[in-house]
């Protein structure tokens, strides 16, 4: 099968436009079949402040009352992913964007009300992994934004990390699929002091040592707990690291990789 | 060959959440291939003063500097393109968003300064007909909102009728295109204050006499200069109407008719 390389960019770069124009430059020039998913960055809570939308953040997450979803519909559906794919294509990159609403291509139900009301917040019930093989095969490279659907007619606002993961588990059925998630540190690390400790391979039997060293503790822990779900589901490895390196994560010289 | 609609919709309609809702549960059932192309609607107008954008307008029409092209691009591209496109996906009707930069679909240079510096305002060049075909082979319903690119990485906002004119023309290609421009009447009127006196069928000759006539005048005139000038391209038929009519405009039971 043919490699896949699904990327995740998150807010940081997202929030900084030079480093955004040069990552994006480096995506394109990347010579596999590729999709890239990208999150929101400060513009949605900033747009949300000038219109005077209060935000309720729980746990670090977005609540998405009425008001916040059409916030973000504007600003990852419209503004950020229609600026990524004009700036593609002028790195001739024939970039397409997509919510997941566009073709069916995420279709996702409300988050059921536990503890916390999360509002418009969606969880993935299916991804139409052949729409974007039909897409990629064309030789277009789909961009896919937070934004999914319920197919009865609603916009919901789902967490970018997840759908690279459900898309990356979804593709494995036409290729070898390369998840890479980018965040600010070069890797997982050996000590979260020194960005040069960067742990260059985890499998299973591995993790459970670092867990056991403390080595991987906190937020990694469902990050890692995911990238292992994802390899269990199909995915060939994940790999994680700065979205400046996005060239050498790719070949391999630089970042995490999580293997089975 | 087949039959395409591409069908416009202007901003009285979008403005009116239930007229919108029911003019896009009519578009659903159209048992013909079809396209929309939607304008923008008083939301963009409405967003600039919340953010305190000054808008300025010349002729009726919007100047496009940088901060209005980035409220267009958020509400044009995310927030009624995606509303429109779950929408019609709650209606069974498989459609697609798109901006002229996704898939460069719509290829548009800045305009040049004249007396007026419309801003980042785009004349078209080309169209992806070819793109846009096998998404409808595939029954996908392209959504097209009124930005586009210039594939050097600039966004830049597009008249919608001018859109869906030059979509018809390269679409011409592949199909015996029907092109409808909805608006606030009920077709080309003998009588400007009865509604009732719709002219049903204009041709070259008959557009001759009616202007001679003074029954079309004004801004009714470039209208139909462009319908001729469609038809002069490859459509067959341009149709002017009410989107409440939707239905009737299709099957030839209501609007007027424009023909070679």
């Amino acid at each position: 099968m043919d490699n896949l390389y699904i990327i995740k960019i998150g807010g940081n770069i997202i929030d900084d436009k030079e480093k955004l124009s040069s990552f994006l430059k480096a995506f394109a020039s990347i010579p596999h079949r590729k999709l890239l998913v990208h999150g929101g960055g400060k513009l949605a809570t900033n747009l949300a402040e000038q219109m005077n939308i209060p935000q309720q953040m729980v746990d670090g997450r977005r609540i998405t009352d009425a008001e916040t979803l059409k916030v973000v519909t504007m600003v990852y559906a419209g503004y950020i992913n229609k600026s990524i794919v004009a700036q593609l294509q002028a790195y001739d990159c024939n970039a397409i964007g997509l919510s997941g609403a566009d073709a069916n291509v995420l279709q996702a139900h409300k988050r059921q009300k536990g503890n916390i009301d999360f509002g418009y917040a969606g969880d993935i019930d299916s991804v139409d992994a052949f729409f974007l093989h039909q897409l990629l095969e064309q030789e277009l490279t789909p961009v896919l934004c937070p934004i999914t659907h319920d197919r009865k007619g609603q916009l919901l606002n789902t967490n970018a990390d997840t759908i690279a993961q459900e898309s990356g588990k979804a593709l494995s059925r036409f290729y070898t699929v390369h998840l890479v998630y980018s965040f600010e540190k070069s890797g997982v690390l050996r000590n979260a002091d020194d960005d040069d400790s960067v742990i260059t391979e985890i499998n299973a039997g591995s993790y459970h040592d670092l867990k056991e060293q403390k080595v991987v503790f906190a937020g990694m822990i469902p990050k890692l707990d995911n990238a292992f779900a994802a390899l269990e589901s199909g995915v060939k490895e994940v790999i994680i690291g700065k979205a400046e390196d996005i060239l050498e994560l790719v070949s391999g010289k630089a970042g995490t990789r999580i293997v089975g």
